[in-house]
């Protein structure tokens, strides 16, 4: 089992906010000293999700906004022993991921887009995890995964540049939104240096994406 | 290892084509005497996609014009020993599904809205496949993996009514066709006890459904 976790990092020089995700450092051959997606083997007690929610935990300490089943991962050559790797990935809110990492020098997150290269085909497993979500942010709500409870549209329109890799247009993005009827405004607003902006937030009735009809 | 293998089954009488599928009766415990999905055991020296493969010609000898990773299915309880399924779906144009199956009277195609009770969690697993078909051709151009090389407009249309349960509007049909641009007009006709239909085929150069960036 191994997760691939994402989350969002801002800068302070106005740049586009960077998808993150954490990496272990292996500490024992094969592939010893390389960074690798966290990870560790299902317990014969245990529901794959189960097991998917405790290795993240175990490895990172992090607590995931959303977590789904990625793929299957099961080439005869990805491994010197045949390991079949059944994969998970998931979203963490960037407040969530700015608490630090457990006191340990072999975890470390890193810019999605300069990876060092991975142990085992877990570049390819990033790779895939990553279209994956672009993919997804375009027909589901799972851009709120990355936000906390009370956002305001340009911090949403951020998580969608942050995947896209591209600057979108606040007007034509606060229309589209608007148009979706899927955010709630507050009377809240959020003051700082620039002008008051509203905090909207999201239905919790629906849910981020469609799993599909698999019973949770 | 499982598959689910999709067909379409036409009526005489003019009903909708049902979508159907092939099951294995079970002939050792547990679940002996219970239908199943085909399937199989992963050998050592198999990547996955070739084992799915592998099993569902064993058990059907059909042969798939599309298969594609299901999901992984690791439930603890749901067999007696704890059996991590990976599953594959695919699809089987309707004039291979009309070869006759293996002389064997424990295999038989199925009516997908009339399944006897499956053994293990595989009610839960057809569930889940017929959902992905419904919405994978919703936005994929994955019908064709359900026609034989030249088809026309109406049984095109017939292959979208079978799998989402009703009749569609023939002329809306047709313009929505028209509009997507992905279909080739071939100078053929479908000739019979209507008037001549023309044959339509599809453009090769785009895959049936897009499964990501995984190599094949």
């Amino acid at each position: 089992m191994s997760t691939v976790i994402f989350s969002l990092r801002h800068h302070e020089d106005g740049e586009l906010p960077s998808v993150v995700l954490p990496l272990v450092r292996r500490t024992r051959d094969p592939h010893e000293g390389q960074w690798a997606l966290p990870g560790g083997w299902l317990d014969a007690s245990e529901n794959l999700e189960a097991a998917a929610s405790r290795t993240l935990a175990e490895t990172t300490a992090l607590a995931p906004s959303y977590l789904e089943q990625l793929y299957a991962f099961g080439d005869v050559g990805r491994s010197p022993a045949r390991v079949v790797s059944i994969v998970y990935w998931a979203l963490v809110r960037e407040d969530i991921a700015s608490t630090p990492l457990p006191a340990d020098e072999n975890v470390a997150w890193f810019d999605a887009a300069a990876l060092p290269p991975l142990a085992f085909d877990h570049d390819l497993i990033v790779e895939y995890a990553l279209w994956r979500l672009r993919n997804k942010v375009g027909y589901s709500r799972i851009a709120h995964g990355l936000l906390p409870e009370l956002f305001t549209l340009a911090e949403l329109r951020e998580v969608y540049e942050a995947i896209g890799g591209r600057r979108l247009d606040p007007a034509n993005f606060r229309r589209q939104v608007d148009g979706s009827g899927t955010l709630i405004p507050t009377d809240d607003f959020r003051t700082g240096s620039h002008r008051p902006a509203r905090l909207y937030r999201y239905n919790h009735d629906v849910e981020l994406a469609d799993r599909g009809p698999l019973p949770r």
